[in-house]
């Protein structure tokens, strides 16, 4: 065991040193190093592929595998290596070339389309990746095609299982839609009136961060075009936002980069390099987020923790709005065309739509020219609105530009992990939203890292809530919206 | 000479990686990942030397050197190529681990020490790391043991040479010093009173920094407890400051990093990772640093041409002060201990006494346990004051307590150089001085470019300015000081 360890470990370097080139790329490197910067980091991530998939690695792991009388935990850490070595081992290096190429390529055409609103130049480039995950698809076992994508983001869940779970979440997310439309508490309330001055959103910023439990002197917050966080190592978490004077997106994003991080810093650190100190999957990573940004970060009570802080930083924004109103602003529910500025109703049913797409065009054919007409139908239908011009339709998104199929859904299936995590939390500490209340994060923190964050991937997501279903998530979401 | 090519770009994505984690580590890491930090530094510094020592390269550098008409060139390729390879093969690496963990205990009691004015505790420290080092010189050839720890830092010069060289300066700079006193001048002006608000200095220096040819889209200035400049990548030359609100050091400093960073910038990349795209040695990097420190920064001309933009920036602190009294300021000469903050006429002295120590060490057999008196002594003699206590005395460099014997003397080497390029200069362009007073700097940076830093080390400091005297220096500074 220990040598496969150290050797896993190495691994950990080299892709600590592949994390830092990438932070360091998006959010100090001047802009004009970026070609020096991508050859250093092609060859960090040539190096990191050919430290996994040597000869001396797979011997390594033989000889872990022939051991007498494993544990328990070795005999999952067992499963879950050989897991990522058939993974590492499947693709063709010339597919993984090709993939690589026409990605980068698909991504540069995808910007210029979204800013011209150019739909047709773009087209060819999808439908290439489009092939190319198809015939990805076919190197590896699954059911269906679109199930091997699934499994390279989240291996728990098929596209089967998906589908059933998120059509009972439809048809709950329309109804609730509805019905808030009808109440129109949520509707009417109007957002808060900046400025907002950037300095001001940069201390509340890292004040929520550190009052949920990222240490200061483990982390660090700056500024990149997408927001992101990253784990340099163990003890040196990322986390980035940007800031717009004109709204306070700032603090939401951030709320949703701690949770990333919180569960990357609680990771087992003696693990390093193993499958032990990584997370179960995508999807549980994303609950993690939704749970600090939604579950805490839009309840009642952290609007009425935040408020009297709110209304010192900003008071002229805040003049007039009480904590109940504060409540309602930060979860203001309108349809809306773009995913990334939608409430939580919306924002599962913008995911559905992406989820039934790529469905389409992996288990039953569906081409790039025609997903523009399936788009809107499917927001006409669940939203009830039409984009007006493709930027604002298919174009809005960069991940299948960039060749990301199959991990839309994780965040969706994130958001319902969050929902059963809320409710497990709820029935083992029923004062934690009181807590909240009074800005004590520390027992709710607690209960994640117990749970979840320090088993890292010898647990699946079953293991933590269950059959996942979309009951737990509804409650949550009706308690709020209703409440 | 492709293969070997190819070979040493890897090199020099290490030593990027290197750079990238040790920028980060003194300007953004949060300070809880000091440890995870230092693993992966090793890690990276234990590939690098594996790297440059492997049996792989060794027969490609045997190859090089058999292959039949070689340029003139390759020749001088080559022969670098050996010296750092024997260099990288004379220390057995039981001795360099030694010294590792000597130097990193002795460094830390040594920031202790200084602060506590605690002497005793660091003595047997810094004979440990002089035995170690004496030890050292022995896997060298050369004639006196001190000349070997030179090589280590600029293989140009031997002790006999450079005792001669700061003898002969040593005559000069007192006669000097007793000169400026008399004449008053630039002992009687007083400094700049502060404050001088952080962010107004940061767009000073990034101002200068921008005017002296150093391009924002290929560079950052950030904050480090101490200045430096680092090669990222070709195109991507950090640089770093300290800010003090009631000292203007900050402007001097940036110069100074900025003088290093162009040289590095305009190093020929097509030969990255090879001696051709490094510095001739550390002598000749220091002479471009003091170049636009002091030559340029310190200069009439410039004094003159930053006057408004520094009555614009702080017009309180400039009140009453005109365009030659700045250039006094910028060269107040007054006898001090503290090497750091001395003018150029007294830096020098600080350098040889810091020089004939180690002198006396190596060559002559000073233990620790006697340096104090013999710094006393010299201080007493050379700039007529003697230290109260030892942090103003031999504790105020940590270059001894980081096991660095045989580099400062380059910092006084450079400062002879940039003397003999600036008369190189004025001769070939007699209105440089002129240009200067303008704001226009990309003449002298051009005569720069393509003199020395085009070159990387193919040649050496004597082919830039003939066989090294105290002359031109002395000249220069005389017509500073006098003029």
């Amino acid at each position: 065991m220990n040598k496969i360890k150290q050797y896993l470990q190495e691994y950990s370097y080299l892709k600590s040193i592949q994390s830092l080139l990438h932070w360091d790329m998006e959010t100090m490197m001047p802009t004009g190093a970026i070609e020096d910067r991508a050859k250093r980091l092609g060859y960090v991530q040539g190096k990191i592929h050919a430290h996994i998939t040597s000869p001396e690695y797979k011997k390594l792991l033989k000889d872990f595998a022939q051991k007498k009388n494993l544990s328990v935990a070795d005999k999952i850490l067992l499963k879950e290596l050989k897991w990522d070595y058939d993974l590492n081992f499947a693709l063709p290096s010339q597919h993984v070339e090709e993939l690589t190429l026409a990605s980068a390529h698909a991504s540069h055409v995808w910007a210029k389309a979204k800013t011209n609103n150019d739909l047709k130049s773009y087209l060819p480039h999808l439908q290439k990746l489009i092939d190319l995950k198809r015939r990805e698809a076919g190197y590896f076992k699954a059911k269906k095609p679109y199930d091997a994508l699934l499994k390279l983001h989240d291996k728990e869940f098929t596209s089967t299982q998906i589908t059933r779970l998120f059509n009972d979440l439809k048809k709950g997310l329309i109804k609730l839609t509805h019905d808030v439309e009808s109440d129109g508490r949520f509707v009417q309330v109007k957002d808060l009136k900046g400025p907002f001055p950037i300095e001001d959103q940069r201390k509340l910023s890292l004040h929520v961060a550190k009052i949920f439990g990222l240490p200061t002197d483990h982390s660090r917050l700056d500024i990149s075009s997408h927001p992101f966080s990253i784990n340099i190592s163990p003890l040196d978490q990322r986390i980035t936002t940007r800031y717009d004077v004109n709204h306070l997106d700032s603090l939401s994003s951030t709320m949703h980069e701690v949770g990333h991080a919180l569960y990357e810093f609680h990771l087992p650190s003696e693990w390093e390099g193993t499958p032990f100190q990584e997370a179960v999957s995508l999807s549980v990573h994303e609950s993690q987020s939704r749970f600090w940004e939604n579950i805490v970060g839009r309840s009642r009570s952290f609007a009425s923790f935040i408020h009297p802080e709110m209304k010192k930083t900003f008071p002229k924004a805040m003049k007039g709005i009480d904590a109940e109103k504060l409540f309602l602003i930060f979860n203001k529910s309108v349809p809306g065309l773009i995913r990334v500025e939608s409430c939580e109703l919306y924002y599962n049913l913008h995911i559905i739509i992406r989820y039934e797409i790529e469905e389409m065009i992996f288990n039953q054919g569906l081409n790039a020219k025609d997903i523009p007409k399936v788009w809107k139908e499917k927001y006409k239908e669940y939203l009830g609105i039409v984009p007006k011009n493709d930027s604002e339709g298919i174009l809005q998104d960069s991940h299948w530009a960039g060749g990301a199929f199959g991990y839309f859904p994780t965040y969706t299936l994130g958001n319902l992990i969050s929902g059963s995590l809320y409710m497990k939390l709820k029935k083992s500490r029923p004062g934690f939203e009181k807590e909240i209340a009074k800005g004590e994060f520390s027992n709710t923190l607690k209960f994640l890292v117990k749970n979840i964050h320090s088993k890292g991937r010898s647990i699946t997501a079953a293991d933590l809530v269950g059959e996942l279903g979309v009951k737990d998530y509804l409650n949550y979401l009706e308690e709020k919206f209703k409440g």
